[in-house]
């Protein structure tokens, strides 16, 4: 008999149906003549419920199941006599797989997120875990789906990259240099022995890749790691992280901003509809603000507000900011939660920067002074877009360059685009554990991660 | 007016249809009265013709267009009187958006794939390469959309990896360590000060990551990249890859390769139904066999075939290899490819190989000298597929763990799932590079991928 998924099972509404299953006990009661085993696959939340009576052959084994242990079961679907699941199954015949020891760290008790993270091997056989990478996965097929009905073309970005500076935060070094000796000349370390030959990092942004594809084949987008060492240990951040970056040719910040709204929306929608039961999980337990928060992301119209409004609203807004706000400041996160969960109570698209908080590839407005930029603030988490029109004018590209101390030589394929054909483009960069944490409540970062990488912490 | 790309124009079927795109100038060519502008904008391989009579306002700076330059287009949809396609477009207004200069590199004619691989950057605006990108990304979808029909999680393991050895070849290092002097302990680079407490790598694989959460969620597959540090300078090796990697808890081998058979059954149809114009060209300049090895791979039945069985055909064949083959060694390239192109003319899954050649990860045969080791070779590359069951008993385990010199201490989360609900499982990784040569009959690794890292060259 082939085996069926639970998720499958508990979608059969018709008793009497035999199957066959397997999966793992997460809890067994006993009563006189037969006992009750609670089932998990992993294939959903729910467990099954399975009645063992003492007729069955080697019931004295099932007597000894622990939690944890892996048992093969073949039954009898019928209605639930109990409370909390419409079906049961009665089990005709139970083959222990293996039985697990009283060591098992995931008895049935209340474990802290902090104990699991020691133990995250073992953390996604609890509900909430279970449940985070289960959204996390529907999310990422959620991306390729929003931009693959809309034509664009997924891309490969580098991970190891030569470029010395991609203008965000400091970078891992990639090397195969001996470490306690490495080839030097002139007392520096000979990167011409390196692998690559100079030396090497990894990727902070697949966006400068995406630019050259968007250039060629449209529209396109990455989805990848992207990295930073930065020794922080907040719960907003981590050393290895997935970015979703979307880089459209013939399009300026109006549409730029269009296109981010649409896929926020289509993010948070698609979630409530896909994942309603693992959602609901974080909804009852975690956050209990959480629906309200996202279907307010999935319908509201969303703000567009200049920078200089904002910072106006921020000014007059009586509230006593740990960072001043003025003219030059970038947005810090107590500003962007105020204009999104306080002011206006809903999304906010803030645009229009001040040059010179920005990077040099950002289009100049012609004010002078400010840039195309773009973030998307939402209530939860604060700023979980930010984008831009690009500099598509080679020499407005250039002196950008020199003003910022870049190196043109190194970046010679980058202003090429500049050269040959350039066209207005725009793109944008959403973190995606910082969405995964924002349709969960999950608040640490390292909690959304199969298996998080952050300063000092690199087990499993 | 809103903007139509190029695919849905081509689409159309009605004629009189009033349409604006955008796009790059492929050729133009002047008459008395008016131009013929090839015009493509990446959304597929074929160009639409505009006529542009010389009526049009600013005729004589279209007169100037040349190949790479942009230009935005308002027109009506009239049949072609040329041949070569059914549509074209008679110009309204034509509005020039850059011109590129006659340095431009991609004038009309032949160019070298030694020299596009120069230019990267702009090679994805070729004909050839803007096809293999979006077939890229086609399959890259068809991947995520396989797994996600038969109810896997998507995974993503960490590329940075604190495992001193994932079994499979040379590692990169990742360090923030000062490069020219780290700092020491006892004469050796002190790890301690490493931004991650300890030596850290980039990973070759994410399956020992991907049987932890098999052993929690069911069905996982990872799909990330993957890296080498083998200083190989083939056709078949990059440093940096993307790999396809599925587990399965509850899987035995044979499900294992019934699996396998399917997923690659699915890629070629897939192909075959999504792309079939990009695939053309391919089948059409690239390998004129094309066609025929995907109708193959896709409809064929996949010989099942022991290693030991597979040693004495070669062995029978008459054939001199440039390896000798023999029991515990093993199949090269050479090999597998006269066993799936010449021998049996189509798929072949060679499964239980000598223990003595395979990692320790994998199950033990009862004859104490295979192990459920499967290898999936297909006409036109040989292996795409490397899989097997994996051991589940914790004794056999940490003796081949043993033998093998490794450190049970570094894995104790490995060892972890056999100790506590251990069952049979099984999974299989997919170069997912090979896969697009396959498909394309593209024979060099560098031009499959975007941007690719192989030593001594990491530009853009």
């Amino acid at each position: 008999m082939k085996r069926t998924k639970i998720i499958e099972i508990l979608k059969s509404d018709v008793p009497g149906d035999k199957f066959f299953f397997k999966g793992w006990v997460r809890t067994r009661r006993d009563s006189k003549t037969f006992s009750f085993i609670e089932i998990n696959d992993g294939s959903c939340l729910k467990n099954i419920q399975v009645v063992a009576d003492d007729t069955l052959e080697h019931y004295e084994d099932i007597k000894k199941l622990t939690t944890g242990s892996a048992i093969a079961v073949t039954g009898t679907l019928i209605e639930s006599r109990g409370k909390g699941q419409k079906w049961e199954i009665q089990a005709e015949k139970a083959e222990i797989i293996s039985i697990a020891p009283d060591t098992y760290p995931l008895q049935k008790k209340r474990h802290t997120d902090e104990f699991l993270r020691t133990i995250a091997h073992l953390r996604p056989r609890t509900n909430k875990y279970g449940a985070a990478f289960r959204i996390r996965s529907e999310l990422s097929y959620a991306v390729h789906k929003f931009f693959r009905d809309r034509g664009f073309r997924y891309l490969h970005s580098p991970i190891i990259t030569g470029s010395d500076c991609e203008g965000a935060g400091e970078m891992f070094r990639v090397t195969t240099l001996a470490p306690d000796s490495p080839s030097k000349k002139d007392g520096k370390p000979d990167y011409a022995q390196d692998f690559f030959g100079k030396e090497t990092n990894l990727t902070v942004s697949g966006q400068l890749s995406a630019e050259m594809f968007a250039l060629s084949l449209g529209d396109v987008y990455t989805f990848g790691p992207t990295f930073r060492a930065e020794n922080s240990n907040t719960r907003r951040h981590a050393a290895e992280f997935w970015m979703v970056e979307p880089e459209m040719a013939f399009c300026d910040l109006t549409e730029n901003m269009e296109i981010a709204e649409a896929f926020i929306k289509y993010l948070s929608s698609y979630v409530m509809e896909e994942c309603p039961e693992d959602l609901e999980l974080f909804a009852k337990f975690v956050d209990k603000t959480l629906m309200r928060t996202l279907e307010n992301i999935a319908s509201s119209e969303y703000v567009r507000l200049p920078y200089k409004a904002a910072v106006k609203i921020l000014n007059r807004s009586g509230k006593k900011f740990d960072y001043p706000v003025d003219f030059g400041k970038d947005l810090q996160s107590e500003h962007e939660r105020h204009l999104t969960e306080k002011h206006f109570k809903k999304p906010v698209i803030v645009y229009d920067y001040p040059k010179d908080i920005k990077p040099f590839y950002m289009r100049v407005n012609d004010d002078g002074e400010t840039v195309a930029a773009m973030d998307v603030l939402v209530p939860g988490v604060g700023e979980i877009i930010g984008g831009s029109q690009r500099e598509e004018r080679l020499d407005v590209l250039k002196s950008r360059m020199n003003e910022m101390g870049l190196s043109q030589e190194n970046y010679w394929w980058y202003l090429d685009t500049r050269k040959f054909g350039t066209v207005p483009h725009s793109g944008f960069g959403l973190g995606f554990e910082r969405l995964i944490m924002l349709v969960t409540g999950i608040r640490n970062i390292r909690d959304v991660i199969p298996f998080p990488r952050t300063p000092n912490s690199i087990e499993f």
